[in-house]
């Protein structure tokens, strides 16, 4: 097993990511190639013993930037990239999955021009594991970007290929599937959801309908399927949702002492819901759809993160991903 | 001053909406008509003392239960129920305004049925008001549910409503607008967002761009306009996600005896937390567009929101909120 790991993604690379990846070679049994800059991968390199881990460095003398504004020109300016190169590798198989903390819409789109769609895909999907109120603790949702405009048969192809990553990698059986509507009942929804309704209800998928914003962390689904643009709003309000009432809290515990000592004293049930809501311990999520393993960890992702991101990767690989993909889309695209 | 209260309104009418009108009857200086069974009103008056205060009672005999699936089939059929009669007393302006704590989607349907449309006005909108870190401590979101699906010249319409309400109700001067979308670049959103933009910038209005997920509580914007479906979306999302965070804590911090009492002495920090997020303060958001001032007060309100939101609604009559929005449509609309 070889994961292709981008050094030259995330807030903090590549620092966290050399870190993260040397202990995912020591821990997991994964060989790693690091791409991004030789010098200064070395340099981080420098600061553990690595001697005998499965570590390789593939140059690559550019980066693309964490707030590029156009993601698909810069895939195609730059081609020596750690983002294009990393995908490249993957592409010609010198690597069985690739992680990336980077840019996701620079993923989507290296993706895209280098590894193609799965036959029969006609959209990728980026996704996020969503921290909920399932026996698992978390649901999965897609599309989270990739696609600002959708068709009900993107979707359709989104929620099989949802059901099985969470079937496959997430190990959750006969996964309950949601569409996410403005109402609970059938016949709310915009058109989209309108019309995608009836392929989800026909697909033989495990279709258990609406979910509405209030039911997306209380556990109604294991999947949780939408257009890009609301994907995006979901996940990017509930992290600016979180935020806030945190910020609120700590400030008003900040501003008496009474209530500073009950902050130290229940200070451990803070850190429990903080790993609640903790993307490291995910690692990351697949972007599907996509002719190869490719998993996109958070942007503010650290060593831990990465270390998980690349047990993503290759339970992905290990589990016959993109096979099962193929044969989910015949299975239940009808 | 005459406000018609919808008595049976919300998920503990009558008893608190009664409480509440009390209240603002004494309070306020405004008239009350208490609309709904007479009987069960009476029962609750008595609890009070109430000689002298400016409330009377107009019997209506049938509800609209809040979780009727299909409120605008109810509001042609239920003729007598506390919700038509008292958009009814409305519409022949036996009242200057009405506050309604009842099912929204029957308050829109009844409004739409009784009052009819202002001038000009191609669709109302449902709002609310969002916990944020504005200046004044909310932004104020509309559409939340009323049309699912919209047109760029509606989302024009929504935002002139909603810059005049913020402007003239909530007293916020020149208020920032922003357009939900799923990234903050100009050139992002889907075809919606890509169509209203346009008219935004040209309008007049103090449009400041695109607002993300994340923005919308960080006080990027006074006002933020979206889709009813997004908007739905929204409002629930961040509900349950405030919900589901609490939660988490409050096990975690029930879990340690330490933390209990952490929790107990950081209970003054909580409480302002719950404040913060309080509905009950602001009392109701306006359906913006029909032809009467009509506040939408919360299913779970309390005598406290119901009283708020009868100041809402008396503020919002005071502030000429109806011509002033027919001249910001003939303002800014172009």
């Amino acid at each position: 097993m070889r994961v292709v790991v981008d050094a030259m993604g995330g807030d903090r690379a590549p620092a966290v990511v050399v870190e993260g990846a040397v202990q995912a070679a020591r821990e997991l049994g994964v060989e790693i190639v690091l791409v991004g800059r030789q010098e200064a991968i070395e340099a981080e390199l420098a600061r553990f013993e690595t001697t005998g881990l499965p570590l390789t460095i593939r140059h690559a003398s550019q980066v693309i930037a964490m707030d590029e504004h156009n993601p698909a020109a810069a895939v195609k300016t730059q081609k020596n990239s750690s983002m294009v190169v990393s995908m490249d590798l993957l592409k010609r198989r010198d690597a069985d999955a690739l992680l990336t903390a980077g840019h996701s819409g620079a993923a989507l789109a290296a993706a895209l021009f280098r590894l193609g769609r799965i036959r029969g895909i006609k959209r990728p999907a980026l996704s996020t594991i969503f921290p909920s109120d399932t026996p698992q603790g978390h649901c999965f949702l897609l599309d989270i970007g990739a696609n600002a405009v959708c068709k009900p048969e993107y979707l359709l192809q989104f929620a099989i290929m949802g059901c099985v990553y969470a079937e496959r990698v997430l190990g959750v059986p006969n996964p309950r599937l949601a569409i996410v509507s403005n109402g609970e009942e059938e016949g709310k929804g915009n058109d989209l959801v309108q019309e995608t309704t009836p392929l989800l209800r026909a697909s033989g998928l495990n279709f258990v309908g609406n979910a509405e914003g209030k039911d997306i962390p209380w556990g109604l689904a294991d999947v949780v399927v939408t257009d890009g643009f609301t994907g995006n709003v979901i996940l990017k309000l509930a992290e600016g949702v979180s935020k806030f009432l945190m910020d609120v809290l700590k400030e008003n515990i900040m501003s008496s002492s009474v209530a500073k000592v009950g902050g130290m004293l229940a200070k451990p049930a803070f850190d429990a819901v903080r790993q609640r809501l903790d993307y490291r311990e995910y690692g990351g999520a697949p972007l599907l759809g996509v002719d190869g393993v490719v998993i996109v960890g958070h942007g503010r992702s650290d060593a831990l993160a990465i270390k998980n991101g690349v047990r993503v990767a290759a339970q992905a690989v290990e589990n016959g991903i993109l096979e099962a993909i193929k044969d989910g889309i015949a299975e239940y695209e009808g």
